[in-house]
This record gives C-alpha cells, structure tokens and sequence, in this order.
C-alpha cells in the first residue's frame, strides 16, 4: 500500500478543467477566463493562474500574451503531431521492455489484454483505448526512466483528449487494432525488439488514423 | 524581423533561478524558500510559484509536499535517464531533417559546424556543447512539431546544468566529439537516416560518458 500525498489545490482545478477539454466540453480556441473560473471554483486567480501552467504543461491550453489561456487546437495537424511523438516515446519503451521483462511480468500484461479482447467484443471504445494507457504505465518499471515517464504521462491527457472524436469508432477497426496490439504482445514475448517497436509503431499510426476519420466525420456533422 | 512578446514575470523569475541551478550556485538538494526569493526579487510569492512550476516542468526543481521547492538531484543516473530521453528525441530528429533538407539549408548549419571547429581548437568546451544546441534548434524545422520542439527545450537547461560538470574537459575528448558530430554530418548530407541516427546516438553517449567522468571527478574533488 502506498500513501500519495494529495493533489495540491492546483492540480485538482487543472485536473478539472482538463476533464472539460478532453471531453470536448470546452472547445479548441475557446478562452478561459480566469476571474470566472475563479468565481466558479471559489479559489484564488492565483490557483487557477498555476492550474493554467499545469495544463500547458499537458498540451491541453496555450497562455497567449494579453489573451491569457486558450484551449489549443485540434486540427488533424496536431493530432499527428502528437502522435509522433508519442509513438517515437513508446516504441523506446518496447524495445527497452522487450529486452528486460522477466517471467512473474507475464501475468499481469496479460490481464490487460484480455480486457482489452473484452471492450472489443463489447464496443467499449473508450475502455479500449484507456486500457493501451494503463498497458503503457504498466510498461514504465522496465525502462525505469523518470524524464520518460514525464513526457508520457504529459501527453496522455491530449492523447486521451483526440479520443473523443474516435467514440464512434466500428466494431471492425476495433478488431483491426487489437489483432495489432496482439502482435505487438508476441513480439515483444519473443524479446525481438525491432518487431516490437515496428509493431507498436503500426498501431500507433493506426490509431491516429482512425481519430483522424473521425474527426473529419465530426467535422462534416457539425 | 520577429517582434515577440516579452516574459512574463514568472518566466523572468523561472531562468534567474534556472541560471543558478544550472551553474550550481542553487545545489541538489537545496531548498528554494519561497518567501525568501519573493523578498529578494521584489515580487509576489503567487509569481513564485508560477516560476516553481516553469522550472518543475524543466526539471531543475521537484515541487515536494509540505517541503516546496527543492533542487532536482544529479545523480550518474539521472544524467544517464537525461541522455537517453535527449536522444531518443534527437535520433527522431536527425532521421527526419535526413530526409527532407533542401540544398538552401546547408550553409547554415556547416556554419555552426565551423563554429564548433573553432571552440574545439580553442578549447571553449562550453561554447562547444552550446553549439549542438543551437544546431538541434535549426533543425526543428525539418520536423516541424511543436511537441517534439516543447519536448526538447525543457530538456535543455537540465542538459545545460549536467554540461557544467564537464567544463573541465580535454581537448583530447572535444576532438573525439567534434570527429562523431562531422560523421553526423556527412550521414545527413548523405541522407542516410539510420547512418545519422546511429553516429547521433554515439555523438550523445560519448557526451554522456565525458558528463559522468567529471561528475565522478567532481565529486572525488568535493
């Protein structure tokens, strides 16, 4: 068992509003506007000035100079950007993995991946993609690199955030991706690391493209 | 000509105290009292704290429960967690600038490698290890993601920091440097990503391994 300090007032704003911007709640260019949050929250400008620094931090807002924050965009642009980068991270962390996993790691990846072949079968959009995460963090112990993690941990809310378009996503490319992560799953059992990391790039870049056709089609609805 | 918009306080307040961290005056360890730097500098402690969370995202400082701020440590492993992430990054870049540099981009960057010519002989280690950086950031370019860029530059000052262990360093090891950033060169002109990502990889290593050799030095010194 292990006693983690609590958020600090800060981050539990910045944790808030950046739930309303992954969801969509708040928009791409939208200004958020510090005396309101304030007002709402009843807490500092102060607070909500650091809770600002955090989700900037997260890729979720841009502090522009005279306009204060703005949620940033989300242009397909942006969504491959991100998913560089995030993919060029995780395939570091497959290789590293794949070489130093041991035995008693086996079980518990497993687990993750028989429920993820469960959302599949049930549609669970969502649940199958925050279960590649909770794979991800699983996966950190084996590189054991606090920079990596960071820069991980920082994506994931943005990541997280091109998701939503993706709800609407069919049964079949859900089946496409998990045939892919079990791929990735027996390449890295094998301890190959360049399968694993091409593997893993594949369905990264299979991701992205289904957020991208889903945010065309929400695009085209609204 | 660019006009940009000045610094906001709290980042005039984040690169004072990341010059200090950086050049060791603030040490590993150290508590930054929040009171104590507000009083000194003649601004509000709310500023303070927004600079506690610049420098957190940089890496020189952890922000602890109860404690505040305090100096990130420099451990060997650290600087080689640092290293590893850096090129990583970096690797990704020189795969990608390899494949896309038009013929108008070359004299400016065999420029900074004369540059670098030049500290070698001289023996300007710091100037010398500047110079990739400057080097790294025209390259940004060719990647064009804003991500990556972030990504990079907040890893920068805790390169920076880590490179004032090395101030002391033979001419004899910049000219083994100089030679691995040369081959780098010759493999991007050649468009040869994997040659330049695995010269680049060598290229940071070797400044990783001279790092660690004057930290264990250093520490021998002290």
């Amino acid at each position: 068992m292990t006693f983690k300090a609590p958020d600090s007032l800060s981050e539990q704003i910045a944790r808030h509003l950046g739930q309303m911007i992954i969801t969509g709640e708040l928009k791409a260019g939208e200004r958020i506007q510090e005396m309101r949050v304030a007002g709402e929250l009843n807490v500092s400008r102060g607070s909500v000035r650091e809770a600002y620094l955090i989700l900037e931090r997260r890729y979720l807002i841009d502090i522009l100079p005279r306009k204060g924050a703005v949620v940033s965009a989300m242009t397909p642009k942006h969504v491959r950007d991100v998913y560089e980068v995030n993919i060029v991270l995780l395939t570091h962390l497959a290789r590293v993995a794949s070489q130093v996993w041991k035995d008693e790691d086996l079980r518990e990846f497993m687990q993750v991946v028989d429920d993820m072949e469960g959302y599949v079968r049930r549609n669970q959009v969502m649940d199958f993609f925050v279960a590649t995460f909770q794979f991800a963090r699983m996966a950190y112990r084996f590189a054991d690199n606090p920079y990596l993690e960071d820069m991980l941990e920082d994506l994931q809310p943005l990541i997280r955030r091109t998701y939503y378009f993706a709800i609407n996503t069919s049964r079949d490319e859900m089946e496409v991706s998990m045939k892919m992560f079990r791929d990735l799953m027996e390449r890295l059992i094998a301890r190959d690391a360049e399968g694993a990391a091409k593997t893993l790039e594949a369905f990264g870049r299979h991701q992205c493209e289904t957020v991208l056709a889903c945010l065309k089609n929400s695009s085209a609805a609204a």
